[in-house]
């Protein structure tokens, strides 16, 4: 079957009927609602750009499953030249969005499942791996959206999962039959989902003996029954809701990040859709191969693409107001390029030095030092390019008038005087470009960042566990000849 | 005449009536409006803390120009101790507030006229020092509220002010009589104001010999004929306009600064309110003196304020959460009081060492080498504060849902559900507080706190221009017994 | 009796005979050794400035003890005046002499003993605070200098005290009788000691029940019976046991910091001379309260002195190399005195919220708060500033030739020519102040920074400790209308 | 003819008589004196690894030109997985000398010639790609260790070149005859040379008309005629000068960094021997080749290397006191981990992203941005890594004594004792690691890694005038969908 066109791809959403409310009401259309359109936009977008001659090598490749073409984001990689590929479709789209493209967690997820049933299968003998790979294989084929799904709420951290009064703040598997399995809980900030077509659900933690229940993959339809989705509502959101005109706000067609929390109460899973389920040694592994080709994606490829629309204002504002040969300006770009290029780097090396997990599986992940290295920096590095833009932009980005001044006849000439900056520019580009450094300096990005793919602990305590440093220790040795205890 | 009430505060604003605009459409009641109304609320705060046995020693002082006590917003320090009663003072509202006392410019402003005017009279023979204390008399007698202004729009700084095609994109006399003078030009980013009594207006720069009609300084009514207030509008406007219960939000009463573009349209000012008119010699005295007193009060105070708001917050949530006894949460927090204290630090510093300046003139002015040290300090203390307390937060912070979620039936269970954390705080004490560190991470404080009393930029260039190195060369000669050439 | 010249103290060294080794050999007279010499110059000059009439008032205070004026080091504070005095000499000596004046640790031991013989008497009934009266009073009258010692070896940190195998790992008494006691184990990391009088000794931290031999205090003369030094020896200390004139050493008179590690190997201390000793509850008290002086010191004082010898020579060479206007070295220039003054600013504000503690004993010791937060803060900036002197250094500051070649005349020449800059500054003088920052930043003051005074999670820990949180949350709760569980 | 082996290279040394000075005298012999004995040993060591089958294949790779294996320092690489191969070859010599192995600047200086000598060829009709070759191929053929020279003594910055009093402030040409060119002029600042076979000079800086007789590259071996080495002196010379046991030196065998002040005081090069003169539109591209090489080597490759050492030691002190588990230091040892792969994916980045310059030539140089950015990473880096390892080894580090005492009688048992941290390991291993430390933390590395390949602001400069925006503009443009003016 073919790639879907955008077109496609908006009508087949008009099937899916998911229950969803935001700010303290249903959303009966996710299509229309002015805050979820976003989620559609950007997801359209990655279906068109596959059919873009200037963009289909990068947003396209073969796929050996169904012996054709799909869309690089159902496309398990296979070698590091995917990675590479990856690591560079994850930029391009970030900075063509201004926004999260919606299905690198669902990438992800794939990922993580395919090397880990692989491994159940060849080590304990179930029958995951075939299952997964039919799964798959309808995915490309009917070239569909997925989310994935991995944050969770929790009970207490001071005590054991098992101990907590409510069962369910982490996702629990709660009747078994023939046919499937029944689960309840809720997952927190997923980001898009309600505009997808599937839900790729892993768990959340590793799990020991007794917590079978909670040891449970499974991908499901964006709106089988009992999934309801709750979504965030930012000012952000509000002053969507209320804009006559996108094209006034920061960034117009893609928005910010939407997220909501998935609950679950009750939805029933069939087999053929259940990837992983009481295997609690297997919980820990789909974890960690999630995070590992999830920190590369937002440690070294999207955020390098965020950087790109984050500097191209910044000269563009250094421009409109003559501060071309100012040095300290200058030095900031510069130093924003140096953070940009490290995140890029970081990537690459993740990419370069990925390799096949496990050995045979046929799938490949990111470096996982790398990754992990890669989310580390940036973490630092976003909040500080959002501090050396709003230098830049100046206060103007966060006391701007509404863009609706320029339609005011009572004070659009004073605005197009005063925010001139003494600029032939018009002012209502000055203003705009004001006004996407708004969104870049001013909203969820900075928290976002440093979230996605988990806090900089997580990332810590990752290379904690997994660097050594007998190398290191006998390099000391043998520089100091240090004789034997 | 005694300190007015809160009541009475707000009765007299209601005898003025400002030209306002806020998101395209006319303003007509400042107390009303949603937002405008936040500026009113913390205004009004300032008198009722004066009146409040708890705060009256904070928020009063007695003033030898009128023998009675004033609200210390309209005092003119005299001494270290008021100084830094003024510090402590600042840092009091901050954190009472969450938010702008809406004052402090003003107060800035006051002291760099009484200084300069007491100079100019004293070395040029003109006579506004007399003019300028009657004036703050009348001020103190009938306890008013002033806004001060200085930040401005300006040409293109590849060129000189004399040669822009548009010669108001900075303030300018364009006529003077007997009367007085009529003013053409704007003021951008304004703190409050229009909820105010008066306006106090200094020039934006130094002059030079040309630029007489831009060496001006005045007082006027907020809402002199020819005076527009253009206000800002951000995602925040928006989400507050469309509230129906303040405390949905962030910061309910007080909200995020709130700022304008003022516009002074052919604005007449009779003498009695004229401080400063073309002695451009001393323009750039009244912007250095403006600086030295602000910048104390941006870096060394109001900040420490806003900081007890965002540490008190993650402390909460660290115990919601179970997390008390988390290293490196513990850590962040410390970091957090760490920024604070230096911050606090600077400020005391700058009030400790502060000094009359013109001596004779009886005005204590901060001392300036440390307000500009406690501004660089705070500019890049708040964003990593904002990182930490995002950390600290969690996603959560960005991704929550609207708290009318808690009203819905069919959405409040599960909220109520699954973010409690397993704790018994109730769900909407836990949401409330991730909304307040929403309001301070994913709003406006970065960038504003920034730009504050002028970017780093401009306190770097201000440290170059006074701080001098003989001291240290003799030391390093003498040290080295260095011969001489 | 009166203060003692420079030449009194150095004669009244001649009668102590400290033994000391360096360098695996025996130091026979501490006044010749070039490098105990060092701290000989150090110590003396505190001699010479207290006779000085234009430094006396900053290094001599009136002593109520002994009704007459005592050296500052001797002097316990009574007020934030004294205090704040206290610091301002802490920076003076520093820039005079760009290392330790060996004499602040007594000084901070001296405030320990006071407040905690005091606070021990009053409560516990013990007769500690007049034995050490009387023995401060004989400091004073002697005008001796003191080192304090408060560091230490420590066995496995896996292993409580007395689970060592090896109990003298920290400092314990062997054996009490009616004539004092007697001590073994060692301190060390003691800065100078061989060149004081007096060596007054603390424990180490905090003790607990069956600890009480390790709970001891008490003061010796340097050179007790029992008691070796074991001096550090470094690159430096070669360079300057090699060196035929001292003027082209980095630091020619005063040297780096001179250390040792000093063994007590069955040292016999008279009662009189003891001041504490089994009261375990108090032995952390004499520690917090040791650090609290310490760190006000080490953080807030003496570094802001070092920053004026490293940011002279920059200066300096800034003009040599006709760089005057260059701006990101004037940039840099500025970042170290921002650094400069945020210790200053600490420190003034760890003097003046100052308090009496315990109250009633007339003791006055910094903000514990402050103290930390200065000490914590100088650890980064001292190490920034390293990297920023060694950019505007270059990297000739390692690289350069001895300052022997000048008097090679095979050699002269080319050194001369080459060096030079093309500047008309003796080559001498330009390679002279390479020099001295080669002995800042390529040298022991980066970790020996940050050591002293405890390492900065000693700071963190002290912190989490003290600092409380009530405030802030309250803040939260009444910002937010919080409704009570 | 076949590689050398160690000892042939020692052999092939003493043919060559450069005249050398250091702490103003003449060094007879390089070989024996224990300074310079240090490089040739880290020289010696690239021999010897070549021919060790562990380490060959990193080590050697096949030269076109010769058609024969060579040591990988004297080869042009040809392609990115050669770039790659240097890049590692970088880390394991740094990782196994802990200093330079002074060969990667006559690598670098070999790449800028290539290319530049071929492209001068190629547009003006030179002549110089083939002797450049010949050159290189005998270099090859004689397993040559060549040392390259860029750094530059300079006059005053604030006049030109041609207006300095003394010309030769720069190398400048003197005489050209039919046999070849005199020059008159110094190098500062070059590592290693007097232990190499040759010296290879490029041009310091971009030249223009007028300024023809300082556009000069060419090679000559190192004790030619009128060349004279003045010698660092430095602490760490003076501790090894006196040095009985040089395992008792933080870096035994290769020492800290061993440089020089080159003088060329009328030195003749034949003809077959120069590669650039007069050509002043081409020293630029020499300069900006030979950086494009050099920064990737000293930004990503030698200081991650020198981080295993350090991370190393720090691991080896941390089991030494028993401080396994304590999470303060995992995770300072975790930002360590961080920083050096911050720095090899740099290194990577710009191997991987290198390409041919000038098309055509064969030359493959890394990518000039990436090495731009892991130099700038690793200028703060390296500072910072030192800070850490300066905090887990503690004051210990810059305070041990001398590891004479272990020898000593008089405190050996002493010292055994109190710095066995209760450890069972050998108290000499214990202080030897330290000694490392103190290596790494309190010597020359700080200001010399960051001068190493130019000072932060070369690499800014360098980015500024490389890197473009348009396509970041475009995305902003887009985006906002922007009216054109």
């Amino acid at each position: 079957m073919a790639l879907k066109t955008p077109e496609q791809f908006e009508e087949s959403l008009k099937q899916f009927k998911p229950v969803v409310f935001m700010n303290g009401k249903r959303v009966e259309d996710v299509l229309s609602n002015p805050n979820t359109r976003t989620v559609v936009e950007a997801n359209k977008a990655s279906y068109q750009w596959a059919l873009d001659p200037r963009y289909s090598q990068t947003m396209t490749c073969f796929s050996p499953l169904i012996q054709g073409t799909v869309n690089r984001y159902t496309h398990i990689s296979g070698s590091n030249e995917d990675l590479l590929s990856k690591a560079k479709a994850g930029t391009f789209t970030a900075e063509m969005l201004g926004t999260c493209i919606y299905r690198c967690v669902g990438y992800d997820a794939f990922h993580a499942l395919a090397a880990t049933t692989w491994e159940m299968d060849k080590t304990i003998g179930t029958e995951y791996y075939p299952r997964f790979v039919n799964y798959l294989k309808m995915v490309q084929e009917n070239d569909l959206s997925a989310a994935g799904a991995l944050t969770e709420p929790r009970g207490s951290r001071k005590k054991r999962t098992l101990d907590w009064p409510d069962p369910f703040l982490s996702l629990k598997v709660v009747e078994k039959n023939s046919d499937g399995i029944v689960v309840r809980g809720a997952k927190v900030n997923i980001s898009g989902a309600f505009a997808s077509h599937e839900l790729v659900v892993l768990p959340q933690s590793s799990h020991g003996e007794g917590e079978e229940d909670y040891a449970v993959a499974f991908a499901v339809p964006v709106d089988t029954k009992g999934i309801t989705y709750i979504c965030q509502y930012s000012p952000y959101s509000a002053e969507r809701d209320q804009a006559e005109d996108i094209y006034e706000l920061g960034n117009p067609v893609f928005g910010q990040r939407e997220t909501s929390m998935v609950v679950f109460d009750n939805v029933f899973v069939p087999w053929e859709r259940v990837f992983h389920c009481g295997e609690v040694k297997y919980s820990g592994k789909l974890v960690a191969r999630f995070a590992r080709t999830h920190r590369m994606t937002c440690g070294g490829t999207c955020k390098v693409g965020f950087m790109n629309q984050i500097i191209g204002a910044c000269k563009l504002i250094q421009e409109y107001k003559g501060l071309d040969n100012i040095s300290h300006i200058n030095d900031q770009i510069t130093e924003m390029v140096v953070l940009r290029e490290t995140g890029r780097a970081c990537g690459m090396a993740a990419a370069q030095l990925g390799s096949e997990d496990p050995p045979g599986s046929g799938v490949f992940l990111p470096d996982e030092v790398m990754g992990n290295v890669a989310k580390l920096n940036i973490c630092n590095a976003f909040w500080r390019t959002m501090a050396l833009a709003g230098d830049i932009g100046g206060g103007l980005i966060v006391t701007m008038p509404s863009l609706k001044e320029l339609k005011n006849p009572e004070t659009k000439a004073y605005v197009e005087e005063f925010f001139s900056f003494g600029s032939d520019e018009p002012t209502e580009n000055i203003l705009k470009v004001h006004k996407l450094l708004q969104h870049w300096t001013a909203g969820q990005h900075g928290v976002g960042t440093w979230h996605g793919a988990g806090p900089v602990m997580a990332q810590k305590i990752m290379l904690q566990r997994i660097v050594k440093f007998d190398h290191e220790k006998e390099l000391v040795k043998k520089t100091l000849n240090l004789k034997e205890k």
